[in-house]
């Protein structure tokens, strides 16, 4: 007769455990005595053996089980330092504009409408209304739904002047938010290594997306009406570019929205220059002054890629925006979505089209200007007041930002602790240069919630840089 | 007194159109005699010309528009030639898996479930849940809802077993369908011109994504108990790869199932090469004679990068999807994800949640299987009955999809306009292969709409198959 030891039995157990799914119950000490012709006392002190080691527990007048918590071990992953070789773009931080933040603090930092700008009833009632269809359950072509392409392109063709031939349905492809249009642009028709125009400063998901791609970035400083031609010409030439990304109409940071006669002068350096104008019309339904005409609807030769958004104005969560060009390059970025993601969900497509479609959109549209306008004078008007420091060079016709100069050798991070721990959270306008910033900038989104908060977040905004200047 | 000529006022029409909305109405007859101090019939004559030209058309009684629909043009994009340079990958065409076709035909070629097959009740109650719950209006945190993360980390931390850590919720990244994953881990963890090791035949869109991502593809031979180890091993000695790229249960498209031992001695030659598993679980709903258990529950080292989807099974409008990686490998699936996409929509996730965590979803995927299981067996019987050239050489155990091995010789495509003529679509077997096709293959799938038709289908097969080998 073999009478197994506890250390043999725990042994055994062991390899039993390691098979195991946590959770799981062990044989009874009964049977484990009948098995290993051990004693009850035995068995019990290879159980308390393995307890100790943290991978069982027993649970009085239940059982006995393989542990589910296990003990915490220290992982080393120094082996994918080779495996991954080092990396082929430099690794940034989360831009602070996606920073989320608690109902406490007065936000300036966002790049998204607070809640209450959104249109709630009818976003509530078009996914409800998706949820009940059709679209619930199918997958759509992969440009898009046919029904939302054609609005999109009909949106463009409206702007069109006589003589231009507008945008067809098919020469739209639905995004899962113009980010990622961005990256398939960038990748598919500028390409690695490959020199890509960027105005300066402009939006950091796009210098993002440029790095990504491995394009070569080239800034072009651009002002209140729009880059220098002289400037974006030279940078054509000296660089050998085929493209040029702007954002003509409240550009993200500075509010800038070109004149028609820079527009018209840019479209000719883009053509001379044989490139693509990649017009990121992000503020499409964010004017406030003025109604944005996009360049690319007096374009039919295919120099203007044209992106519009619906995730900032519709809901973060109908995550849908469109991408319109032509002739090969329009090939390009559909073979690239379609590798990248295949399609778009059917479902939010059909929530956005339902929601801009419905005639109380066009009256939340309105309404929403004059809620930007008061919102965007009472930052302006509290910032003179309580922070004269924080030089506001332009109002904005339109979008969600005020771009603020601050005094030279204001420390930016110094500032961003200080204001945080006086609840008021800013961005630093470092992220929205391409190459050095030009000096010390933040971007103040006046679209974020509890305008209610502006005169007291200047107020704080104003004594942090009073202290910083010290 | 200055009479203009018809045709300088149509010049000046001219200039005036080009700046307007189409639909836009012109002034009328009278103001124009006005303006012009020309006679009505002058500016009739001017107005005539310019309808000819179809740049305007009256109304008769209400007025004269500028044209909204203009005289087709054709275009020429030959200038984005050279400004695109070649493309960084050959064009391919759409694969026929992604086709969609007419309820008339019987479709084996798709490479999603019908409709009948998916949780429909749970899924329009889930998205009308989520419609009315604060994820309509709100953007998640960028790596995914954290609830949504936990149950992806606990879904795969079921089959761990004791002694190997579990995946935590911050492992987890939630991405808009696998694509995007396959995606972003070809290109953060391999990059352009790195080696990839994929078994072959296997997933067109992986292959597809593999090419988006510039990596050489090296396949690795893979059978019905998976890839030959000796091969493998082998592979990444020659190639220096650091990635190999498989789907051990249920592959698509042969419904392979790797035995336990297999996935064992892959798991050793993957981290004695110091290199990466890409465990793409695509099927892992679909199990039919047996449950898969992910080889990742066996890795707590950061070796196996692992790919589960819910598009599948839940709702092709539910793009949820999520890979679970550790280390520095995680940190760069991070970042190409928000580069690319930022965040996947708040909505969705929400939907996905609450569909998989019902009671009702068990019982669903128990069905499911059965459902699967009949179909499986009926498509095979009909093929062995009325196609017996398709030879099929292993039934899967799993997946949604039969792969049959035709005589040698036969021509694919025209088997395929064969078959197509007479409504059934097939979808060719070289999409599946890496490099060159080992023979000519169909993969059909017996997850499709209206299993009723599977005998005429496979009758109508048989005959193509006939004629085509006369």
């Amino acid at each position: 007769m073999n009478h197994d030891s506890s250390s043999n039995i725990a042994k055994r157990l062991q390899e039993w455990i390691a098979g195991a799914t946590p959770g799981s119950r062990l044989p009874s000490t009964r049977s484990l005595v009948a098995e290993h012709r051990a004693s009850p006392v035995t068995v019990q002190k290879a159980l308390q053996a393995l307890t100790a080691q943290g991978l069982i527990e027993s649970r009085p007048g239940v059982g006995t089980f393989v542990r589910a918590v296990r003990t915490a071990r220290l992982s080393d992953y120094g082996w994918q330092t080779a495996a991954l070789r080092s990396p082929q773009t430099p690794p940034r931080s989360a831009s602070a504009a996606m920073r989320s933040t608690t109902n406490d603090v007065i936000a300036f930092h966002s790049g998204y409408p607070d809640w209450e700008l959104l249109p709630e009833r009818l976003v509530r009632a078009a996914l409800a209304r998706a949820a009940r269809s059709g679209a619930a359950l199918s997958r759509p072509p992969a440009p898009g739904l046919p029904e939302l392409q054609s609005w999109f392109a009909h949106e463009l063709g409206a702007s069109t002047p006589a003589g231009i031939t507008p945008p067809a349905p098919g020469d739209v492809v639905v995004l899962p938010g113009s980010q990622s249009g961005l990256s398939s642009i960038f990748r598919a028709l500028v390409g690695p290594g490959q020199p890509l125009l960027m105005e300066s400063p402009t939006y950091w998901g796009a210098i993002l997306a440029a790095a990504q791609a491995g394009v070569r970035v080239i800034p072009v400083p651009s002002g209140p009406d729009g880059p220098d031609p002289e400037e974006l010409a030279r940078a054509f030439e000296e660089s050998g570019a085929r493209m040029f990304y702007a954002q003509p109409n409240y550009a993200n940071p500075t509010g800038a929205q070109w004149t028609a006669r820079r527009g018209e002068q840019v479209q000719d350096i883009v053509r001379t220059n044989g490139a693509f104008l990649v017009e990121d019309d992000w503020a499409h339904d964010f004017g406030i002054n003025t109604t944005p005409v996009p360049i690319a609807a007096r374009d039919d030769s295919g120099h203007v890629v044209y992106l519009r958004s619906l995730t900032k104005s519709v809901s973060p969560a109908i995550r849908v925006a469109a991408v319109i060009a032509r002739g090969p390059a329009l090939e390009r970025i559909l073979a690239d979505r379609a590798a990248e993601s295949m399609y778009v969900s059917g479902l939010l497509q059909a929530a956005a089209l339902d929601v801009v479609t419905q005639p109380a959109w066009q009256t939340h549209l309105r309404s929403l200007r004059h809620q930007l306008q008061s919102r965007r004078d009472l930052l302006a008007a509290s910032l003179r007041e309580y922070a004269p420091q924080a030089h506001i060079g332009h109002i904005p016709k339109g979008g969600l930002n005020l771009w603020a100069r601050l005094p030279d050798g204001t420390d930016l991070e110094l500032l961003g602790r200080d204001c945080e721990s006086a609840g008021v959270i800013v961005a630093a306008g470092t992220e929205w240069f391409p190459a050095e910033p030009t000096g010390p900038f933040l971007r103040l989104n006046f679209a974020g919630p509890n305008p209610g908060a502006f005169r007291e977040g200047a107020r704080i905004l104003g004594q942090a840089l009073e202290r910083n200047s010290r």
